[in-house]
């Protein structure tokens, strides 16, 4: 599987220590042997696989493997029940976006997944469409509208649709100490799968950067701050779950998101509204605020 | 650098897929650009394409993602200052063995280095050629000696050796509450380059098999069993540092240790020796005794 990657790692290394390295492996992948589960079985053995190499390719020192359990452990202790560095170390090396992307293959016009972060809480509110789910959150209003349909342009109506975004201070409902509901809820499609919702425009945040994952991010000078961004996960039978953010075009963040959930499609334009433009729904609002369309492409299920 | 493995990932994977998930490896490849280390930027690139390509030719399910979640929490939530599960999963992945190997070349005839295990304590007691190192360990008296020489044989006198290992129940010294310190100790090698000492015969011993890690080897069928073994450190000026183990010849766990650290050349014949036999150093012993020769040969310090 990773043969020819092996063979480039033992670059100016003896043949007879390249031969002590590559029967190692091998004793080590036919440890796996006696597993009776053929899919823990290639998991683990893949695992091993490009474990070996990179520390063959790499050279990896005493002190660095030293380093890398010491970072592993920190990483384990400061994970609580409302803390996972693991998550956050998983995101900022983009695995798990790249488990989202093999995971919800390209497919016609049907549209792109990203990362779901720490914050989805199951039990939102439910409102109308056209209501608001901000419950107080503080940030400029924001109009969304859009529609469901299928690869094939067919509305699906009574898709059920959730939203949640952090408010203008970068914060989620539940990252505050007084148990809010706030700038979260789902709604259904209507009959022709369109949907429409009052939120507040996305603003960006840092993701926590004061453990161990912080302190890699600033060794090596990358910014914990993801691009501005408001979660959609969207279920109807017979279609594929999706999982996804709207971005906000003009966002400087938008090519360094600290988790690389950024895709171009998924980059939608808020458009600022003047005080006292009119609303969609003659709503009143005090001051500015944006709308934005988020036409919304299931993939089938099977797909 | 894993180039082919990258392509051979993506059979019966769509091109625009492929693309997809090639384009996320790129993006977050670029974002160390910044890293002012070059060593750390190396290290993390190589970490994040063998996590992608990992991915990749698994097709990691968002299920088994949450499973490695868990599993890293629970290794992160049993690790404490007297237990590193941590080290334990790099062991029993072979990473612990393989990045000894990398670090401690093939060179001529020089004694092959192996892990160092969890045990070792700094501050052993001395003891004189010749004396006992059990200290009251229970096992069977084992009469050991040999030669420390660099590599074209000549001896090298004053080397310091420190040799540690398990009693018969399996259990170092510092896995006992008592504080004791028993079956370690550190000597030098007398003018001619050679040594002599009383160790007890090694016998085999589970690695701690009670944790997440002892979860894994049982789900993969594997023993949690270490070959039976003797710890020996090496160190003189101008040479190699040799950290080393030898094993026990005829040990049915020789071809299934369960960190790897078993190499043919360090097989030793341990020679049973019936009650009565007369000991090398005339020591009145009750009962059964053995005899083992280790010749140690030391790489140069530069190799």
């Amino acid at each position: 599987m990773t043969g020819t990657g092996e063979s480039s790692a033992t670059e100016g290394v003896g043949v007879e220590q390249s031969r002590r390295e590559e029967e190692l492996i091998e004793r080590v992948v036919r440890s796996f042997d006696t597993c009776a589960d053929p899919r823990l079985k290639e998991l683990m053995t893949a695992l091993v696989r490009h474990v070996h190499a990179f520390i063959r390719e790499t050279r990896l020192t005493g002190a660095e493997w030293n380093k890398a359990i010491e970072f592993l452990t920190a990483t384990g202790h400061i994970t609580d029940d409302k803390r996972q560095e693991f998550i956050l170390l998983s995101d900022v090396l983009g695995a798990s976006m790249q488990t989202i992307a093999v995971n919800n293959e390209a497919y016609r016009n049907a549209t792109e997944a990203t990362v779901w972060g720490p914050f989805f809480v199951e039990g939102s509110p439910e409102i109308p469409l056209g209501g608001d789910m901000s419950f107080g959150a503080v940030g400029q209003p924001c109009w969304v509208e859009g529609t469901v349909t299928d690869t094939d342009g067919t509305p699906v109506p009574g898709a059920l649709v959730e939203v949640w975004e952090a408010d203008e201070d970068g914060l989620y409902d539940v990252q505050y100490t007084d148990d809010r509901t706030a700038a979260r809820a789902h709604f259904r499609t209507d009959v022709q799968g369109s949907y429409r919702f009052w939120g507040i425009t996305p603003t960006p945040y840092p993701i926590p950067h004061d453990g161990p994952v912080g302190r890699l991010l600033q060794a090596v000078g990358r910014s914990p701050m993801r691009a501005s961004h408001l979660h959609f996960l969207v279920r109807a039978p017979g279609h594929r779950e999706l999982v996804t953010h709207i971005f906000v075009r003009g966002d400087e963040l938008l090519d360094k998101d600290s988790v690389f959930g950024v895709k171009e499609s998924l980059v939608k334009d808020f458009e600022e509204q003047p005080a006292g433009t009119p609303t969609p729904d003659g709503r009143v609002v005090d001051g500015t605020w944006s709308k934005v369309r988020f036409d919304i492409v299931l993939a089938p299920a099977e797909a």
